[in-house]
């Protein structure tokens, strides 16, 4: 069993980097906060004996080598970026976890005949720079560096420019060892309601729902709020909530296989006496289901025409970001359930309401993920909060898959 | 008759300071490019033999000598700050409008009785501190200055910090001169589509329309976009959808007597997948009746509140501005009417769908408005455009009415 006690106080030290305004964190991907907490958990790994590589997106990667020089090493990992008011568990968990997983193996003097490699993916949450997984992605092969490099955030600074200038450009070709990962193993928070309802310990999961992210631009004419007639205007802002309320409806409509909502609407220029001349949103849509998200993207486009086109507005779609749904390693998956129940962990399967890391690795090597639950469900919120019992549970589940993955 | 070509020349010099980015002005007020527009207007009104005083709001006040030294002076002027993405003419009209008809007097050799002010008010256009017209309000006695001091804008900078910092906190207490005024004109375009549709070179402004600004704060709870059900969710940002909606049908509903939009929206904390846990939008609401004010006021608050309700979300409402429909002084109307006679101008009676800073001081003066028309009625947008033609026949109007009231 790991250190319950460590695991917690190293995810509290983490926490203090970054800190947010409500009690979680804003250490955005590619801030010098970020910086800050690579190096905290890169002076932990080396204290732990462990070996850092970085490649040229910043992924980090810290070995502890095993005893057959031939074999491939089983990773952990997940994120250490947040979102701007998120929380301390978010992707921090599935690293500190790692490490806690491995000081636990340094503990009790174990050598397993694979190597060790925790691993922390650059810019997971995708706020600062959408899509979400964006350097997971680039290396599962999902998306070339160059286009990886040119996204930018709301103050048009560039991926590539962040990363050089907080100074974790690596020298590693990104996917190079892409083809040497044996399993992976992600263990994440929930960020949902349905294992603290049921009272498990453990979610198994077997499956990831897909994602579609389409941003919205609506444009009509900027003009005065007081002497401009109602027949005249081109409102923006009123085709962007007539559009919000039909995403809202598409959604429903496919209840409970789906979701979709917008968390990031920019309205210009934004000032009280001028009608909105344009908006630009995002449209986040989800399901396990393939076909349902494919239909919600096409009543969303259909739709938001009719609108639009109703109202004189113009209309620009774009997908930002996208990834179908996922089934997870079974070799994984049961070497994670089977973790659990030697544990005497209560445990369900489960299928991923947010996207991970793992859900690229998946394409390139196996892979699962463990969850644990949140206390109502609640992530992406800088109250996001778990208990003791529930991270080390969770972190138990990780070394066990582990340990029977990588073979004492 | 005013020299157009002057007027004209004078209007694009200082369209220089603060230039927009697509032909218009970013020249909001009480920043770097207000302080240079600012020294620009007072170097050309010295140039023309007038002395300045300024006040502790930052108002400019440029006075030619009258004949009569106990005669009350004759007011003229506007205001020169601008939208963030604002025109060339709104509010710089009246100003260097006035200024053209003192050289116009000066080519003439024409001396008044009584004598000529331009004033220049600050943040006429509230968009980066609310309320609008916030130091002709003052000046009014409408608001204390302490309150003005106080108002931020959306960095949390605040107006009487930003005045001093652009070293325009002038010595001349604030409406210590109110109850010294003879009379004022303001010259503004007209920012909407009647005159130009109807062919009128002038609008005599009889009547201008009231205002109430809402600020609307609706609080749901961020949560993730991918894991949190449907029914879970707390959306404020679907709220401001059908609050959006609501503004639109309460200002449909007294067509042709009333208008309605908000023009401002910050979302939080914005994040593609983050459900918005917050969203502050302020709603603009007009109309020439205060009965219709008050019903739409009241429908918004009743019709919110319902919806907020519904979908479990909290809401508060804040008047971050306004003020009840005006008439104006029925002797100033006459001058400007006779004016556009006697020169030959075609012109009608026309309501002010806009606030201007001539609402406040018709409160302690007898104050009148002409207008010009503006290309398709569009203002409140960097392509905001009239004919030398228009304003030339307005500053004729206006040099004409000035010459009656402060008598050659
Ligand atoms: N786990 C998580 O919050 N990932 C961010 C990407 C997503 O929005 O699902
Ligand atoms: N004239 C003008 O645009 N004033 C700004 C105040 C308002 O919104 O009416």
């Amino acid at each position: 069993r790991i250190n319950g006690d460590r695991l917690w106080d190293s995810l509290m030290e983490m926490a203090k980097v970054g800190p947010g305004v409500a009690g979680g964190n804003n250490r955005q991907t590619l801030t010098d906060e970020d910086a800050e907490g690579r190096r905290l958990f890169q002076s932990w790994c080396e204290a732990a004996g462990m070996t850092m590589a970085v490649d040229t997106m910043g992924n980090m990667f810290m070995t502890r080598p095993g005893t057959d020089p031939d074999a491939l090493p089983v990773y952990m990992g997940s994120h250490l970026d947040t979102q701007p008011t998120g929380g301390k568990y978010d992707g921090v968990l599935g690293v500190l976890g790692g490490l806690e997983v491995v000081r636990s193996m340094n503990d009790l003097g174990i050598k397993t005949r694979h190597p060790i490699v925790i691993a922390n993916w650059t810019n997971e949450e995708g706020t600062r720079f959408a899509p979400a997984m964006l350097a997971s992605g680039v290396f599962a092969g999902i998306h070339t560096q160059d286009w990886a490099y040119d996204r930018a955030d709301a103050k048009g600074l560039k991926f590539g420019d962040e990363l050089k200038r907080i100074g974790w450009v690596g020298d590693e070709a990104v996917g190079a060892r892409a083809d040497k990962i044996h399993a992976m193993f992600e263990l994440h928070i929930e960020q949902g309601p349905i294992l603290e309802a049921e009272g498990k310990d453990i979610g198994v999961v077997t499956h990831g729902q897909g994602l579609s992210w389409t941003q919205v631009t609506v444009t009509g004419k900027d003009a005065h709020t007081g002497s401009t007639p109602m027949p005249m205007r081109r409102n923006a802002g009123l085709g962007m909530a007539r559009i919000l309320e039909l995403v809202d409806e598409i959604a429903w409509s496919h209840k409970p296989h789906a979701v979709g909502a917008a968390g990031h609407i920019d309205v210009y220029p934004n000032s009280r006496n001028v009608i909105p001349g344009k908006v630009v949103f995002t449209v986040d849509f989800r399901s396990p289901d393939i076909a349902v998200i494919r239909d919600m993207e096409q009543r969303l486009a259909i739709g938001a025409k009719t609108i639009c086109d109703d109202m004189g507005l113009g209309l620009e779609l774009e997908k930002v970001g996208g990834f179908d749904p996922v089934k997870f390693d079974e070799g994984c998956v049961t070497a994670i359930r089977n973790a659990a129940e030697r544990l005497g962990y209560s445990h369900r399967d489960i299928i991923s309401g947010a996207g991970h890391d793992a859900c690229w690795i998946n394409k390139v090597a196996p892979t699962a993920m463990i969850m644990c639950p949140c206390v109502d469900g609640l992530s992406h919120n800088e109250a996001e909060e778990i208990t003791r019992d529930w991270a080390k549970a969770g972190a138990d589940v990780l070394l066990h898959a582990v340990l029977e993955t990588a073979e004492i």
